[in-house]
């Protein structure tokens, strides 16, 4: 019996039907469309996306800098072998049945940190559907560095029992000293292109600059992805799970299921940031004796705890649980990428802060790519990552769509019938939703669930990019409107004060006053200069009001090329007439410098011209991408 | 303990992630979004959908005409019970824990035919959503007509173990004779309007017209949707697989597990369609003996009989298997529901024949409303079923979503930004797909995946939907311009040649030749008065050619009111200058008559004005319409 797994067969002519149970294999089995093999196309770029994703996180768990091969084999008529083999850590023996035969087996299921797999389904699931689409096993080589031999195996999926339906194991020599290669035949189509294996791979490169990849396609041509960094990732630090947002069920869960003996040690270890203090507040508001045993809370006890949850000052989690791909390496992952069309405007990536879903940490970065040869008649180009995965496939089902399309455009500058759906105009939109347990739509991961702290996150970091870009395109413009009003106040008037004074006879007065009595404002102005690495900007405060002024000013430049201390000054009792001036320079190749955006408090908006006063979330922004920066 | 479930805990500060298995339960307890739950709002309405699709479906399957209330009760806070009772056939006392309480169990998911339900998923993770946001169990009370006393169960899961968790269970005395109660508590916000429990509700109704659904929201606000027709659904029949589109492994899966002892009998019994002839062409195609056993097929002999099922001919599965809405109840849904906007256009709802996608019937049936009070300036509204449940959400994954997005909708008179996306116009499309097996995104069943064999047929009922709106919008124009023509050649020139006879004082030339010369055309012109019932059409063929003429004539009137024999008639050597009429009547209520479109075939399009070349998929189209009609 070469292929002894099997599926039930449906009944004969039952006309009531009868109650059954379904393994999770044979339930995938009907149903492979769920984890994504949906169409000969699709069907081999999933089975390269779920060993590339397998490959590029035990790289970076093992602190090793990956070097992954994808080839793709065409055997006869639509058959194909597709190939990975990775310089990963290699997989003990005894394991490899359930890694790749197992559904719901892996390392990432039970752990509580930030990977690109999480589930222990997609690669059993690709050797699945190989052996739908073929009858065929697949092969499974692989080699730790502490063994000797490596382990080859060909191995199909017993869908009845869930578990690997091993053809053969034999140890051979292989003369990579560590890393694993598999085969899997599977029907299918070889896409180029958009949607294509080597439009991921390429994509791959932008969130992993340290990873070779190369493919070779089913003609025999070779691709190479070289690395640009040999900088090894930081993997993300396992954690245990916040206490917000946690269910009643969750907490119960965990109770029934801890170690910790009573209800004190419960919390302190059960749980991320309850420190000693906190748990001694969480026991005295929710009245519960931390002598309890865990076990022994009743539902009320679960209640009161989550109640206490809320009440008390919680942390957020960790910045390290985390692994977000940082400002730097978006705008450098935007630019290699996108350098061709020449954008006119590279916006300042953003990233907000950790925050909890369902006990969940996650986070958002995003950066926006505007202007150049982009086209002005199509709708914008939304990149999505989850998890340091690209997502190509979906879009209509994912939260940063719907976050996308649910937001305004119109009022960035954008042209978008009714004010919703994706809007046109020549940008590239790049959104990377990172955290433990990115909740999915699917077993397949290509779209991220409409859960609502999620969508609000995206939504401010995209509200942050169209500002960028609607600042961008208003700049000239307004800086051109606000020069004519300073030029008139500042030299026209003084030029008919003369010649008045000189057609009169008179003496000319000492207009400031009046000049003051006219404008009342106070004008933000810049002038700057292109000097050998970039530019240098004069900035100018001059007080037209009859008062003395006092305000703060911020400098958000426009480029994202601006690296030093924040630029913020503190205007105290500027005189009337009298002016305030800082020199500051942005580095680096600045062709079309579009000016900087000026932001204010301290003083009433209807007194400045020039400069606007300081969104609200935009200390938020500051902050992080100021933290984001320090890291690297 | 009143909570046994339990998931385990994260492992503590393990920086290499440990390999372990899931339980299904455990990977749905912490992916509770794939299941639709994915927000407050939305799980209430998730409970309500699972449980009424089940009783729903019990019922049709029982010849039972459905009686379901839904009542939400506000517990505390944002805690609800939601509970469903139907008069469905109720469920074995034994079978209870599991249907309930165990994940992929049910009656569905083996057999091999169209329901709503289909993977023994829904209702038990309902439960397990209960459990994880309020750590408690739910309520199941169900009575079989041939019980004294109903059951009365409290339950959980143990998720561990993927296991009913029973609380407890008791016989109790229920006055009602058969049916199902179950109540859920669960975390949620009740909310109304679009996506709402109400909506869902009356949708579900469109397509169960048998069925009376009663809503009592949480201020016990009472909704009744009463039954329309007290004829019964007739439940679609149970087949087995069809040969086509089955993969290798899903055939060598069947051959192993099949209880025929050789393959001539494997492929008479386990295969639909699949007659004693038949059976003979594909052993004598693939040089397979009937007597082998097969359980002892090879692989090569496995490709053999996947290549010998696309050799013969094989008749598509019977119409039976499937239960369409039918053109008749489409109409009458659609009228009912879009009456309030006056809409200008019903158009003729089309049905596909049925096709085969992976050994799977299925077929897609669609209908149109136009104009009317329907906004101009807003995108189309899209109503999409699947096997006769509404689909609320997700409409950006699905494939019907994608099908309407991908055609060039300008070419029918709306406006549609660069021809792709939702177009924007005053209309409702309505989408129904239906089959054994109908492909889902995500096990929430909420879109239809992207199967291209599902999307193309699809487009092939939107593309005739989209020419009956073109051709309402053109019909009167495009009449008053044909008219215009016919007046010229058949009353100006005759008038013509009579004065400038008087006026030269000779005899009327007989003009016949020379109008012939001059129009050289076939005119198909109508004209129509009303009468009590409805219209009577007057449709006349004059032939201004030269010569005698041949032709195929077929009318496909407008409003779908049409009841009879098909409207073609043949054409045989209409002489130069002689013509042709017939008169037939459409019935109903028909204010606004907007003309009848005439299709030809058999004479060259130049030579014919008033009638358009017959489209290649319009037989089709009537072929089915008339099938489904006839069965009405």
């Amino acid at each position: 019996m070469l292929f002894a797994y099997g599926t039930s067969m449906p009944p004969r002519k039952a006309t009531i039907s009868e109650f059954r149970e379904a393994s999770i294999s044979e339930f995938f089995e009907k149903n492979r469309h769920i984890l994504g093999f949906d169409s000969p196309q699709k069907s081999l770029f999933m089975i390269v996306k779920e060993a590339l994703d397998n490959s590029l996180d035990a790289c970076e768990e093992h602190g090793i800098l990956p070097e992954v091969k994808v080839s793709l084999e065409k055997i006869e008529g639509d058959e194909f072998v597709v190939s990975v083999e990775d310089n990963g850590p290699g997989i003990e023996r005894k394991q490899v049945p359930n890694v790749f035969g197992k559904l719901l087996y892996g390392s990432r299921f039970h752990s509580f940190k930030q990977s690109r797999g999480q589930q222990g389904i997609g690669i059993t699931a690709a050797i699945l559907y190989g052996q739908i689409t073929t009858a065929r096993p697949s092969q499974v080589k692989t080699r730790r560095k502490e063994d000797d031999v490596a382990y080859d195996f060909v191995l199909g999926i017993n869908v009845k029992e869930n578990k690997a339906d091993i053809h053969s194991e034999k140890p051979v020599i292989w003369d990579k000293p560590h890393g694993t290669l598999i085969s899997i035949p599977a029907k299918g189509k070889y896409q180029v292109g958009k949607q294509s294996i080597l439009e991921y791979m390429r994509e791959c490169a932008v969130a992993n600059p340290n990873a070779t990849l190369t493919l070779v396609d089913p003609d025999g041509k070779s691709y190479e992805i070289q690395r640009v960094t040999d900088v090894l990732s930081k993997p993300a630090i396992g954690i245990k799970p916040h206490p917000l947002g946690l269910e009643l069920g969750d907490i119960s869960s965990m109770a029934k299921n801890t170690a910790s003996s009573d209800v004190l040690h419960f919390l302190k270890d059960d749980f991320n940031r309850i420190s000693d203090k906190v748990a001694e507040e969480i026991l005295s508001s929710s009245g519960l004796s931390g002598n309890k045993k865990p076990s022994e809370l009743s539902l009320q006890d679960i209640k009161k705890l989550s109640e206490a949850f809320k009440s008390v000052k919680l942390m957020p989690p960790p910045t390290d649980c985390l692994s977000p791909l940082g400002s730097e390496f978006i705008k450098k992952g935007l630019k290699s990428v996108y350098e061709e069309n020449h954008p006119s405007h590279y916006g300042k990536p953003v990233s907000r802060p950790i925050t909890v879903y369902n006990g969940n940490p996650f986070s958002v970065e995003a950066g926006i790519v505007y202007g150049g040869d982009l086209p002005n008649d199509q709708p914008v180009r939304v990149v999505r990552f989850a998890n340091k995965v690209p997502l190509l496939y979906q879009p209509g089902a994912c939260a940063i769509t719907k976050a996308i399309s649910e937001m305004d455009w119109r009022q960035y500058g954008f042209d978008q019938k009714g004010g919703q759906g994706i809007p046109y105009g020549p940008a590239i939109i790049f959104v990377h939703v990172y955290g433990i347990r990115i909740p999915f739509t699917s077993e397949s991961k290509e779209a991220l669930a409409n859960v609502d702290a999620i969508t609000a996150e995206i939504s401010l970091c995209l509200r942050s990019l169209g500002r960028g870009v609607k600042s961008f395109l208003g700049k000239k413009d307004k800086r051109a409107k606000i020069y004519e009003k300073f030029r008139l106040v500042n030299t026209l008037i003084p030029e008919i004060g003369r010649k008045a004074s000189e057609i009169l006879g008179k003496e000319v007065p000492n207009l400031e006053s009046v000049i003051s009595k006219i404008a009342n404002v106070v004008f933000v102005t810049e002038q700057f200069r292109k000097v050998a690495d970039g530019v240098e900007i004069d900035m100018k405060i001059i007080n037209y009001t009859r008062k003395n002024i006092s305000m703060n000013l911020i400098a958000d430049p426009p480029t994202g090329d601006y690296e030093g201390p924040d630029l913020k000054w503190e205007v105290k009792e500027l005189e009337p007439a009298s002016e305030f001036t800082v020199t500051f320079s942005l580095k680096g190749k600045i062709p079309d410098y579009p000016g900087t955006n000026y932001y204010f408090t301290g003083i009433d908006p209807v007194r400045v011209q020039g400069a606007e006063p300081l969104p609200a979330d935009f200390g938020t922004e500051t902050v992080s991408i100021i933290e984001t920066e320090g890291e690297e």
